[in-house]
């Protein structure tokens, strides 16, 4: 296993929080008058350990894999589309493509397996553990040997983001299916029904969503009810859901922050939480996903995003999306001047 | 008065709007799954008459100016911190200072009357009105003489924005005192009682609140229940809340769409739109405030801003945080690949 899996990585600087906490205060604003903005810069003046807290460069990293799930018809799209969509992202014509222009970020796409070829040309980074996982209606997903596989690919993206001198990293994720694997995690996690947490992912029905949560629920029933962060991973887990939890993981122990993304990327962070819980530092969450089970995940881990646009698209999209507002929120904490700088007068005396 | 006060702005392109619509659906995600970002497109495209949505050059301008019923104890911070202010403000150590930079917008600031002096060379656009408005608890802020001044000053910014190209306006505040103004105006135009819509502004404690609200309960006895929308304007706003209105009108006249900012500005839009209600289609909201007031005045004008972050700082930065996400929205409907071009599968059908 990599040893951020077995390690706690190290706590932010709370010197340089406090820094940063001192230096909001003779801002030439009123107290607290940025809002969420304040505790963002204050919270990555820990974690950059640095006076003038800084995000870019930003990587973003799209982990994709099939599911063996598929099979009992819980989607909206073919599963062709997972490695279609793979292309499409190198090809820049995805959203998180335009996205990561947009924010002039780096993007790599990690290909842990496909149904559907992934073209020689296409500039994704094969680290092909099998062409789907098992269908967790019958058995697992993954043995813990394949899942160790993908916990180490994602670790070796978090090394490549450390060796590119990355400040912010994003995981984001691609698999039809995927909301089916996440919801049945989420479910063992936190002990809720799946009638509770399983929505419409790409866009199901009502009736859809109601076979889709049957489908979970034969999952659990086949998995028991073993609590370990791994069992869970490689019983219900797609690769690339390991992969988004070794990433993160990895990231932290290298001390670089995470924007977490929606559901796919926050359950892999809840399995990541719940294996090492001072992950738990490292993450920032950039966006509350229109897909149920979010909430529930969020929930768990004391989260509340930056952003409530009604996204649910996975990718990384809604993480890319909350990027500026980090940007802004370094800016403004770097850049304005003090009451004392600009000659304005301070609040009056209560 | 400005001509568009007494016209109806023009409606925006509805054939671009549904040109868009139509986009969005072929493009590589599932349908609706980038939430509000969609439609901000689909509006933007109307709004500036092209498929190709934009928002960029972005135009910033804070309208400053002193209020007489600071008098009264109402703000947390000295009067003299308005024209202190309006110097940070083109020093570059302000938040809207920083955002503008970040954000690669032009920003003026323009002065329609403080108590302080404001240095020549201090690159403020001076189209000064009196030091100061009335105290609203004993007389009527301005003449209706001086509200139109206020409003042609604000007309004239838009003018300014539309000859230097602008295709986004943001109006920020500069004011200390303008929220008990902003309450008087919201309460008279909608009818609720000063204690629903009055807080703590700059920071006022519980007193200063319960103090604050008795004060705009005597501004609102002595204005009586006229309820024309310049008589309101006049009676119980300040020259910068005016200027907005004249900004927003002036904008919405040259169809140019207006990115609106929290309380202040809000109900500077809520003027706007109860005079020429065809205005509201110019309007896009960029943030909540944790000020109390602006919910019931988004509420009455229909209102959902992109943002939620707690901000209440007013000059326009909580607009100015959130174009990034107008130009995420216009990145995304210009640059995605369609599915048919990118070789990805739709959905299946149901």
């Amino acid at each position: 296993m990599p040893d951020s899996w077995l390690q706690a990585p190290e706590k932010p600087s709370g010197a340089h929080s406090e820094l940063a906490l001192a230096r909001q205060k003779i801002l030439t604003k009123p107290p607290g008058s940025l809002g969420k903005l304040e505790q963002i810069a204050i919270d990555l003046a820990g974690l950059s350990r640095s006076e003038k807290p800084a995000v870019d460069p930003v990587r973003i990293v799209v982990f994709a894999g099939d599911h063996g799930v598929c099979e009992e018809g819980i989607s909206a799209f073919p599963q062709a589309v997972t490695s279609q969509m793979m292309t499409n992202f190198t090809h820049g014509g995805a959203a998180i493509s335009v996205m990561a222009k947009e924010l002039g970020a780096s993007l790599e796409v990690v290909n842990l397996g496909t149904v559907g070829a992934v073209p020689e040309a296409s500039g994704v980074i094969n680290e092909v553990i099998a062409p789907c996982t098992g269908n967790i209606v019958q058995k697992v997903a993954m043995t813990n040997k394949q899942a160790e596989a993908a916990l180490i690919s994602g670790d070796s993206a978090a090394q490549r983001a450390t060796e590119a001198g990355s400040r912010l990293f994003i995981g984001g994720d691609m698999g039809i299916g995927n909301t089916t694997s996440a919801a049945a995690i989420a479910c063992a996690l936190l002990g809720h029904c799946p009638q509770q947490l399983v929505g419409p992912g790409t866009g199901l029905n009502s009736k859809g969503v109601a076979h889709k949560a049957r489908v979970v629920e034969k999952a659990l029933s086949r998995h028991g009810d073993s609590n370990d962060a791994l069992s869970i991973l490689a019983s219900l887990g797609g690769f690339e859901i390991a992969g988004l939890t070794g990433a993160i993981m990895g990231c932290a122990a290298r001390g670089i922050p995470v924007l977490v993304d929606g559901f796919i990327v926050s359950t892999a962070a809840l399995i990541a939480v719940r294996q090492q819980p001072d992950v738990r530092d490292w993450l920032i969450f950039g966006h509350r996903s229109a897909e149920p089970g979010h909430n529930a995940v969020l929930e768990a881990l004391g989260a509340s995003p930056l952003l409530d646009l009604g996204m649910r698209l996975g990718e990384g999209s809604g993480a890319a999306v909350a990027v500026p507002l980090l940007r802004s929120a370094c800016a403004l904490h770097n850049y304005m001047a003090s009451f004392a700088d600009a000659n304005v007068s301070e609040k009056s005396k209560e």
